[in-house]
């Protein structure tokens, strides 16, 4: 039988797949939203993304009372130190979303994405959730194949950033600056979510092993 | 007489300072690299960004072995808890000082920045080192007056940030999408540094208050 501790930490590990959960879906809505001009989605990501803080907070109050009772060493100390950061990482993904239905909303009733770009946000979109699906697929089995998959997904995502600053720069860009800039940002949120769903992997990677995953140049 | 285990959370504060020492002055340099295209001074800031970077490493290790050895309660269980949180606000930091200098570097010999924006980037990197400045003296002396200030440095930074926008947007932008997309991850790169820097402050101010500083919306 378990005691009373390990519950508390599988809970911990239930609570940051939750939180993964939820970034994968706010990604999702967000990037609907940008890309069909949907004022009301947009609102419903934004509100949202208190849910994710608000669990963070919890969370990491949880792991801080467990410290402190608990005084674990060893495998459990580490397992709640990364839960901490890994809590960190997707709260920030968290907020990328929100960033990105922060520009559908501005740019309402006009679509903030023009067509040439359209397909390059609609596929960094679907990379996002596919990284975000297996951080928490990562962070819920330990899968240390997966974590190591996912700074290949990590590298599509950066071909498409690619992407779409060639777009940006070809000379018959026809949208002008401000246009530019959303897009600039926007390819900068995706690419940041990314970012930090392969730190979340990287945690686990340590986590299960003691070591560090490579990390790319 | 202080026992061996306060000595080492001193150590774990001083190494604290020091990074945000290190990351101030690669904020500056990296600023004039950009401003004035010196080729070598962004060579050098993005070489000793890995300082920084072996800084966190070490200091991180330091942490846990702390917590593990010494399962420390309340303040100090909360000091190394929170020292582990603004080591990772830091390094953050120290990567986007280094991020400012690859434009530097990439841009070369050009400038990366027109002279329509080099004041603003100037007041901003000059923000930017300011509100480090102030951070480091507040992790150093847990000075609650500068943590709530540095919020009021921050808003200076969005202020900052805004013009560039504008400027950018004003119909005679003459510098094209290219240098407008530097400008745009620029101006991020500036804001999100002071954003850490608030961080860090607020993590300040929980460690001593046990409350948070009221948040901007």
């Amino acid at each position: 039988m378990r005691d009373a501790f390990h519950d508390e930490l599988d809970s911990v590990g239930t609570t940051l797949v939750e939180m993964a959960q939820l970034v994968g879906a706010a990604m999702e809505r967000a990037t609907t939203a940008l890309l069909t001009a949907d004022l009301k989605l947009a609102e419903e990501v934004i509100a949202e993304d208190s849910r994710i803080d608000s669990l963070q907070y919890d969370l990491d109050a949880r792991i801080l009372n467990l410290l402190a009772r608990q005084q674990p060493v060893a495998g459990d100390l580490r397992t709640l130190v990364t839960s901490l950061r890994m809590s960190a990482d997707l709260e920030r993904m968290g907020d990328l979303a929100h960033h990105i239905a922060k520009v559908a909303r501005m740019r309402y009733p006009s679509t903030a994405v023009p067509p040439e770009l359209s397909l390059t946000i609609q596929e960094m979109g679907k990379v996002a959730g596919k990284i975000i699906t297996k951080a928490a697929h990562v962070i819920e089995n330990h899968d240390l194949e997966s974590a190591i998959q996912l700074e290949k997904d990590d590298d599509e995502m950066d071909k498409l950033h690619r992407k779409l600053f060639l777009t940006l720069l070809d000379d018959a860009w026809p949208h002008g600056i401000e246009t530019a800039i959303d897009m600039t940002l926007l390819g900068r949120y995706y690419e940041r979510c990314a970012d930090h769903a392969v730190s979340v992997c990287r945690r686990v990677y340590f986590l299960v092993t003691g070591e560090y995953a490579s990390e790319k140049a």
